[in-house]
């Protein structure tokens, strides 16, 4: 059964998306995806996955696979408008219980405002080749398109 | 000077993106972009670089390095709202005369609509793995986000 959980703004369902991944919950994981059909996952990997049966079995994949993993965001930089936000981010992970971060990931992630608030409908990771030039944060306030 | 060239689609901005790379030629290129200060560009290479003199550098660096390039769109799953536009592509990459494919890549490229038309806001390419299990076209009509 579908969550019921509402994101009233993109970051919040992109907190819970990585929090999903933190948890290895694929329930909670799913929940933060679009109705969409067409959603579209990613993978550092180099696979494309289209619709919720092939991005579940993806993440089902990689819960079943890794002990618990931790992805840190940094360098985000962000635009909205009223239907649709896109956040480019730096994702650095973090494999159980060592603390040595690997990656880092280049992440795009469109989110959509549907009934349940925002949603994930887009998540394209791929491997960074170094930390962006740019400072981590701060100096990026989300932009709104008008 | 800023190119007054005015696209009235994402997918005329997508094609005069894929134009100037066959071209090379670089103003071409970066008039397909928005004037938002933080467009990002993720080269396949990993490198995220954000901000016009960054993306231009960068293509500049391409156009100079490469015989012509060709890339050959296909797979594309497309969404789009009033100001926003994504679509999630498959690149196929041929260099010079050489008949034999290279990549394949995967682009999600996003769109934002401004006093210009439809233009280019973020572009990420990265290496896939293989080309993607569904059909190539014509079953994925672009998705209007209400």
């Amino acid at each position: 059964m579908k969550s019921a959980n509402l994101y009233s703004t993109p970051d919040d369902a992109e907190t819970a998306f990585y929090d999903a991944i933190e948890r290895g919950d694929l329930e909670a994981m799913m929940a933060t995806w679009a109705e969409d059909e067409d959603i579209v996952c990613i993978q550092p990997n180099g696979q494309r996955l289209a619709g919720h049966a092939a991005v579940r079995e993806s993440w089902r994949h990689v819960f079943e696979n890794a002990t618990r993993l931790h992805v840190r965001v940094s360098h985000a930089i962000r635009w909205s408008s009223a239907l649709m936000a896109v956040h480019n981010v730096l994702e650095t992970l973090y494999i159980g219980d060592d603390p040595t971060p690997h990656g880092p990931m280049l992440a795009t992630n469109v989110f959509v405002r549907g009934a349940n608030g925002w949603r994930l409908l887009s998540h394209h990771a791929s491997t960074a080749s170094e930390p962006p030039a740019e400072p981590p944060s701060g100096n990026h306030p989300p932009r709104v398109l008008h």
